[in-house]
């Protein structure tokens, strides 16, 4: 027995990657429900002895200056996306939703969201001048020797101080400015990879197909007129004016892509993209002893559980008193996370919280239901979980994230504009609970999603430390990133090779 | 201590990927070279409880018919690829070569072969049919519940049996046909992805990309005709007429690409593409009594060793005569697994084996140069064991093997016409052993080959169970395998569905 004890322990030494410690990382993360998940994955870096400096503004929003897993510098600026902003947005996008017509809506997120963007990234850029004017905080930077740069590229500021000070770099990432990072990085054909937006499949049918190219250009360009009118400058500023943001954005180690194939369509990829989708996922714990009782009161019906997100504090009241009396008529218990007014037509059966353990109670026995705005952590703890969803997408990806579990038979997706129209939100909840192929469909993605030879989070700390031991993963970055597209389409005369070329 | 001890043992069990215990595997391999690897493959599954049924014929050559780990069926065919036959084309490939103006003899590998080409894959055909045939078998085939069917698709013939059953299919792959797996499966840039037999690396020039365009329509042509006119007449017979073979060809759920990125460019790749290149390295074990005294008895020079490969059994005695006269001038001793006559230039440093432990060779400290022809699994396990290369090659994608290692610095390449020219072969020598950066490179592409979360053959076998456990994996199969080349290129009115669209 002491021998196979002996031998289980040399074994876990042999499995367990390598340890990597004193690893030095600097962190540029993005704010928001971005930031939620990169603290978790700095929880897991730090538990591995790595010391973690996290950048951030005076205007920081979700990204506290003081933790016990990383110590920051807090940069004076003057713009910031803050709380307000966002609301008086998302009442904005609401109201333009209400009026579209279906063949304007789709090009609403796209479009209607522009504001927003321009206004982050200025901010972002204000950040990084912010750092690298300040002489005395970039000489503390440069003497701190990092080992690489770790930021969520839907910030563009990270990619710029890891080429200024010369550092490898690791994104944490879903989205690259306005595009799906995939975009950038992947050949990506139109004809069975929906652009984000497009509300298509990659089942598309002639006029889907246009739709989804339309919208791509948009994207693209959307995309481009960000890099040049604002990233641009300050690339040119700090790195010098033969950098090009566009193609520097492209030079990450490695991609840590926050998306699996449980969820997302299966796609081409590239070696140095690792998919961690659902990193964040863990077992529940137990719940704090009230919601417990309020759950365990639910009896044989179980328990509803509805959040719209980190964005989204209150709806338009009418919208609020549908929804509320949809639930007041379930024999179910519900909780719901809601900031605004109290809604009027509330039922004895639902406990309005201002936040809940969201993952702890997907994870409890009792629960039935997720109702969702379908951001993509909420999809992926419902799918490590296996809760069927009712989803009501407001914006962003949201819809594309809903569909895919739609698809799969996993959930139902409805306008939040039309939960006010014929009993539309009782409908839905009335058919996700009884028709058990939605809990089966949803549970069948679980199990796919489980099933998976490295845990996604272990995945993330193994090519992380990677980059440190090999300073980079050059081997896994293809030409392709050092090519101009005319090069890269074969339309050119002569390759023309990156002045950074790198070899393994 | 107990306590460290216990939780390591559930550690282990956490870790360890799930058991899959009883699983029923029916092997459809091919001979020589590729039956060596799948050998170690089955050994490994056989080793986690997995039956094996290996498919097999009577002019069968390296596969055996009795084997401890796995029962075969033997099936009576006519045709077959044997020693005999090989070492004829080997001499035709040679003598044609040296005539060679440098123009043409990149298009040798893809033309001068098609005759192997053919007589192989009729050889398949052959084997399929008299399988499908026999009523006897075949009820016994069905009747055996396989879990799924594990074949090399370099041989055709798996895919055909596995549609024929109905069961889900495992790739063991490098080749399909005469092309590179990755064409089949992954979108592939011609601008960066080098075809194999062009001798083009991952950077190229113009005219280097206009080659590489003219070897790829060669080679499409070739794989097309050889599927056309040997393959889809068998498919049509035993499928129906409405399968196309090269269409249902790149219908496995799992492929297991015999390569890896720290020896193949990095390369645009697909989510059911799992990298086990090396998976059948492992460490050196203690050598024969015998050549461990040779090996010593070296001193502080050090061994080389050569073989060519599994095909190549003797050279033109001018040939051999002149790497015999090479090796009698260096201090080093020699071991060379060579079956041909005695070369009359041997000289006593030299010892000529008919077979040799190559990978335990390789792995022992005392072994300084590895004179290689280029074949996949020698120049990983050189990768593998660190030790750096002089490469002779001499058809297939011996050449383009060895000129990965060659562009990273880790080998030098002579082509086999010219070793008697000027000393080539002992000054190719020298230069390898005497500068250190040969070793110093190679051994970094081991190092970045050894560092993976999970070691090549626990993905392999993984994988493998993870069909068994889901009964296939559809949702990593993306939706351009059931597309037209129109739609898919988006240039059709409608996409058109594959009447078997899965979804998953």
């Amino acid at each position: 027995m002491k021998l196979i004890l002996y031998c289980s322990a040399v074994l876990v030494l042999l499995i367990t990657p390598r340890f990597c410690h004193g690893g030095n990382i600097l962190v540029f993360p993005a704010e928001g429900s971005h930031w939620i998940n990169m603290d978790i994955l700095l929880q897991g870096l730090h538990s591995r002895g790595h010391s973690l400096t996290v950048l951030r503004s005076t205007k920081s929003w979700y990204i506290k200056e003081h933790a016990s897993h990383y110590k920051s510098f807090t940069v004076p600026v003057e713009r910031s996306i803050n709380e307000e902003f966002i609301s008086k947005t998302v009442a904005e996008v609401l109201q333009f939703e209400r009026g579209a017509l279906p063949l304007t809506s789709f090009l609403n997120s796209a479009v209607g969201l522009i504001g927003v963007f321009f206004e982050a990234h200025s901010a972002v850029c204000e950040l990084v001048s912010a750092v690298l004017d300040d002489a005395t905080l970039t000489k503390t930077l440069n003497e701190s020797k990092f080992d690489l740069v770790l930021s969520d590229p839907c910030w563009g500021g990270g990619v710029i101080l890891a080429k200024y000070f010369n550092l490898p770099l690791v994104y944490n990432v879903r989205w690259l400015t306005p595009k799906e990072a995939h975009f950038a990085i992947a050949p990506s054909p139109l004809s069975y990879i929906p652009v984000t937006g497009s509300g298509n499949t990659d089942r598309m049918t002639f006029l889907q197909r246009v739709k989804n190219m339309i919208l791509y250009f948009v994207t693209y360009t959307q995309n481009d007129v960000i890099a040049r009118q604002i990233y641009q400058p300050t690339c040119a500023k700090y790195l010098g004016s033969d950098h090009d943001f566009n193609q520097i954005k492209t030079d990450a180690d490695i991609w840590l892509m926050r998306t699996d194939f449980a969820f997302d369509y299966p796609r081409p990829t590239m070696p140095n993209v690792v998919y961690i989708g659902g990193f964040q996922c863990k077992p529940a714990k137990p719940l704090p002893e009230h919601l417990e009782e309020f759950v365990q009161s639910s009896g044989e019906h179980g328990v509803i559980i509805m959040s719209l997100g980190a964005f989204i504090n209150e709806l338009p009241d009418d919208m609020a008193n549908e929804i509320a009396a949809a639930f007041a008529k379930l024999p179910q218990k519900v909780i719901w996370r809601y900031k605004g007014k109290r809604p009027s037509t509330l039922g004895n059966n639902t406990l309005v919280v201002d936040w809940m353990p969201q993952n702890d109670l997907l994870g409890h026995p009792k629960i039935k239901l997720f109702v969702a705005h379908g951001g993509t952590n909420g999809v992926q703890e419902a799918i490590y979980h296996g809760v069927p969803v009712v989803g009501l997408p407001l914006f962003f990806d949201q819809f594309d994230n809903l569909l895919r579990l739609q698809e799969r038979g996993a959930a139902k997706i409805l306008s939040i504009t039309t939960v006010d129209k014929d009993d539309n939100f009782l409908k839905a909840i009335q058919e996700v609970l009884t028709e058990p192929s939605y809990r089966e469909n949803m549970q069948r993605l679980s199990r796919l999603h489980r099933d998976q030879p490295v845990k996604p989070m272990d995945k993330a700390l193994f090519w992380i430390e990677f980059v440190m031991r090999h300073k980079g993963a050059a081997h896994l970055k293809a030409q392709s990133y050092n090519m101009s597209w005319f090069s890269y389409h074969s339309v050119d005369e002569e390759l023309i090779y990156s002045t950074k070329t790198e070899k393994i």
